[in-house]
């Protein structure tokens, strides 16, 4: 019973995430039917699959989270919003979305926030979720800083660490790092490179409120790699 | 002037290339002098900064090559024509474009098909260039030989390798297949992890007519790393 309980708790905090640029329409699906035997929070997944799984998922508990501007984040601010729109109309209700590093880093903060505050606004009218991605082992604690007071100033929903292609992934220093700089009202989602059990609850213990893992299974039926 | 010969015929062959999601305006305008320096072909950069290129080559033989659906592809085919069209409209005069490989693998073919052809269309219109960006250390023999119908299909002007994001790099044997595949009238770009003029000129040898390098000063400088 207690197993049974520790696997619902983790569960319910875990983005079933499939991302690789070669994913088929077939493990969509299995990713689907799996997210929903075991009751994860959220498909994560590209924009291309979004309506596929709005189809197999419509009475389901299960979000679909969807990506945007992913992974590097330097389309222009119309292609984003573009792009976060489309994935909403197909059926997303969650969008993670990477920040504009190379607006940040180049100095226009203003610039960033805009199209930060112009996704989460389009997303929060529609009751959608914005979950913020940055590159944390690109940023130094300054850097970290401002982009957490970006993230506040455009009220996303959650901030994500990074988005498992560029970099370390998350580390329980990175999750602790924001969970102490960010309010509590936003949350925070941990990504790359997370694979046991003891990672996510490290992670959970740091702060995470939501894990975005492509090893979820292994991970509930604690099969450690 | 052996020497000064082969520079040149090199640097005419270099997509002066920055594509890491931390680039600044201030590297962006360095590229950029240095393109214009070196005569290389052209920048290949973040759409975020195609109207800076613009504003500093607008006067310059140096093209612009912005990337479309980059790197992994995976956008709806909706936003990757908007975002080509915001691409040429800003002022590129290649776009580098991931191949949707989610449709490909999931046996979608037709409509990988149909979203090279809009783009490609959309680019031939305005005199630009098309580069369809396949990740052959992705694919079986199999599925080169479709992919590279999808491209005579399409007319796109140029096949590359890859992203540099994903898997391996360029290689002399994935060039040389290629080669092998595509008539004639398509080129290849040969891109990824490309660091000495040894490879480079491996690389021509083997069938490239154009090489996406993020180290061509050193290339040309003969600072071999």
């Amino acid at each position: 019973m207690e197993k049974k309980r520790e696997e619902n708790d983790i569960a319910a905090k875990i983005d079933h995430t499939l991302l690789k640029p070669e994913t088929t329409s077939q493990q969509i699906t299995q990713l689907c039917e799996q997210a929903i035997e075991y009751q994860f929070v959220a498909v994560c997944i590209p924009p291309y699959f979004v309506r596929n799984a709005f189809a197999l998922l419509e009475d389901e508990k299960v979000k679909i989270a969807s990506v945007i501007g992913f992974p590097l984040g330097y389309s222009s601010s119309f292609i984003k919003v573009e792009e976060a729109k489309r994935a909403m109309e197909d059926g997303a209700h969650e969008l993670d979305v990477v920040m504009n590093l190379c607006a940040f880093f180049s100095g226009n903060e203003k610039e960033v926030l805009k199209e930060i505050q112009s996704i989460t606004q389009l997303a929060h009218l529609r009751n959608k979720i914005v979950k913020l991605i940055i590159e944390t082992s690109l940023f130094s604690e300054s850097d970290l800083k401002r982009a957490c007071s970006l993230a506040v100033k455009a009220e996303v929903d959650f901030v994500k660490n990074g988005s498992g292609f560029i970099g370390r992934g998350a580390t329980v220093e990175a999750i602790a790092q924001l969970r102490d700089l960010l309010p509590k009202k936003i949350k925070i989602k941990a990504s790359g490179g997370i694979k046991t059990k003891n990672e996510v609850l490290d992670l959970i213990v740091a702060g995470a409120d939501r894990i975005g893992t492509s090893a979820a299974i292994q991970i509930i039926e604690k099969v450690e790699a």
